[in-house]
């Protein structure tokens, strides 16, 4: 098999029937889940010019995204790297409804390169997104759909991490930090890198309370305790204050109602925080050290189309769900028919198929058993009539 | 409308809610059939190493194949612009089973340029391949799940050409003719050029009668009529006699299965003579020039994957199909739920999605009516208990 293989470019993978059947299982059930909790499905395409796929999108999207030249105008195309974005695009531009907009999506995206070693280069995007709202109601309901989802795919007990850009944000602005030091200090603290966070904070003069509660979003990282530790030290950072409230209030509505999710803060946590405006989370499963699915709040995503809009969303890869999880399919058994021109066999046969049944036809001079055609009965001719019967 | 969709390009579109519903509908469907008939799904990747992607395929797909630089080898890679060569190289490498093998598609595939002017760059690749049988009864088969197709999409009566490369290929070797001579003959008789092939067979000095029987192909069009008079024009050349004992044999076992298909037979239309290798079938719908589905034989394909295999199937995009024919989907309905933080409310929500109703929650703040969530029911709290109730 590995001289085989070569031929398919790093991160990239072809999907054999036995697991094809499995992902195509999982695909149906997520997205009748995403429909029975109102969301509606949207197709974006696969390249677009890329001045509209990569605007209002980090620096990040542009490095993953392919480019192509457009042979009829000569313009520059994208292939996305991402669907959230051209949700947005549709939310604004397409549906220009007043109120919450729920869409959701599931199609292959590319991207230049893997995320990590051993990541694709083709996932199989699925994501849902609810625009127009503010407010932890929104964020519960994206982050309980993830959930839901997790579990469909058989991910029982997901480890789950809440954080929230506000902390940071309020802290940074009451220590007068922006641009350069703001971000160096942002990637210290992503880094856990705490005497190089202190020595920053000393060089620019921060006062010593401030940076106190900076240092100590280093510790907040924990259960729900966290929350109530978190809301005494920052009583003076009204938007880090603000921040804390609202995932108390996510926190809150997403146990009551997924009681088998195991959640945790980690405050320090910013990976996301040039991408997203709120909460952000992440889901985790045991020995896999990328999260699984995650998403959070991005208002404003739609600005860029014309559109402010609240926006909250999740997205994970259904390649991925499905390798972490335990999608069963039913072997799918069958009825061989034989080689034979009969016009009764072929009605039997249309019958058959109309009642769902899998029919396979033998081929004269091939020399397939019904169990090679993964068969388990036949289609014999007893007293002149067509029957099925088990295998013999 | 008009002015926001100048930021697609030419030839690709974004499927919105209502009609994404469709498309996903008549999609299961057609997997589900496939899956009747016996056909295993495969997913081949969207890119792939140049060399691998164009192997053995023709110039025309070159063209039609976006080209990109892979950044970890520098190599160069393509998107798929047909699967039927990934289906092959399935069949060749990776599953080498000794008999017939009957895959099949569904997915995205991107074009450089669109076939015609209202043409798609982004068809919807929908197929079906069988493998490993010589012979009139896969060509049959492949043909009747066409049709099939073509009717669950509520194509009912569509108008079918048959044809077979080996009428010309008998006759021009009959003649002598082979390459640039063989082209420029092909040439003309596709574009029904009556004097220009005169004259150019004058001009190589063919002999009378085998002029008169390659001139005669483009008289050769017509019901099923018109291979008994093939039958008789072409006795002295086994070739094209084989050829038109072939598409009997198909005709007679398609027309016995599927007879609501018009079958005519164009025996000078060789549109596909370069790439198949036997009988070539295409369905046409009114209104409409060029072909909704079409196939044939072409054996030999997986040559170039080390594994010469026969091989016969079809194709369509399945957005094409989905506008040419009639797909209903029921109007979902659903269930409004109030804004409630009620854990009563969330059970009963998670019961009702659990047992496949649509639930969507109202957001604070937010005006939507149950009729703006699409909804025709909503939950309201009666005696102290939820319950479902029909809008007022």
């Amino acid at each position: 098999m590995a001289r085989d293989r070569w031929l398919l470019p790093e991160g990239i993978e072809e999907t054999l029937p036995a697991e094809a059947r499995r992902l195509e299982a999982l695909r149906r059930a997520v997205l009748d889940l995403f429909d029975r909790w109102g969301y509606e499905l949207v197709m974006p395409p696969l390249i677009e010019y890329l001045e509209a796929l990569l605007t209002g999108v980090g620096r990040e999207m542009d490095l993953q995204t392919f480019k192509l030249t457009d042979q009829l105008t000569g313009r520059l195309m994208g292939i996305r790297a991402d669907m959230t974005p051209q949700a947005a695009r549709i939310d604004a531009h397409y549906l220009k409804r007043e109120g919450a907009v729920r869409l959701c999506y599931l199609a292959p995206v590319l991207r230049t390169r893997p995320e990590n070693l051993a990541g694709s280069r083709e996932p199989l995007q699925l994501g849902a997104e609810l625009f127009g709202h503010h407010g932890p109601e929104s964020d519960a309901e994206v982050m309980g759909l993830m959930l839901a989802t997790l579990a469909l795919a058989g991910i029982r007990r997901p480890h789950v991490d809440l954080a929230h850009v506000g902390v940071f944000r309020g802290l940074a602005e009451a220590a007068g930090l922006d641009g350069d030091h703001r971000d160096e200090l942002l990637d210290a603290l992503q880094r856990k890198a705490r005497s190089e966070v202190e020595s920053s904070l000393r060089s620019w003069s921060v006062p010593a309370s401030l940076s106190g509660a900076i240092l100590g979003m280093l510790e907040l990282n924990g259960g729900p305790e966290v929350l109530e530790r978190a809301r005494k030290e920052y009583t003076r950072y009204p938007l880090a204050l603000e921040a804390i409230s609202e995932l108390e209030a996510i926190a809150r509505r997403v146990a009551a109602e997924s009681p088998d999710a195991e959640l945790c803060f980690d405050l320090a946590e910013l990976g996301g925080y040039h991408y997203y405006t709120g909460a952000m989370f992440s889901a985790f499963v045991p020995g896999r050290g990328r999260a699984i699915a995650k998403g959070g709040r991005y208002d404003g995503i739609g600005r860029a189309f014309g559109r402010d809009r609240a926006a909250t969303g999740f997205g994970a890869d259904l390649r991925e769900l499905a390798r972490a999880g335990d999608v069963r399919v039913e072997p799918r058994g069958g009825i061989a028919a034989p080689v034979d021109e009969d016009a009764q066999l072929a009605e039997e046969i249309a019958s058959l198929r109309a009642a769902g049944e899998r029919v396979v036809r033998k081929l004269p001079g091939d020399g397939a058993t019904p169990a090679d055609l993964g068969c388990d009965r036949e289609l014999v001719r007893r007293n002149g009539r067509w029957t099925v019967t088990k295998l013999s």
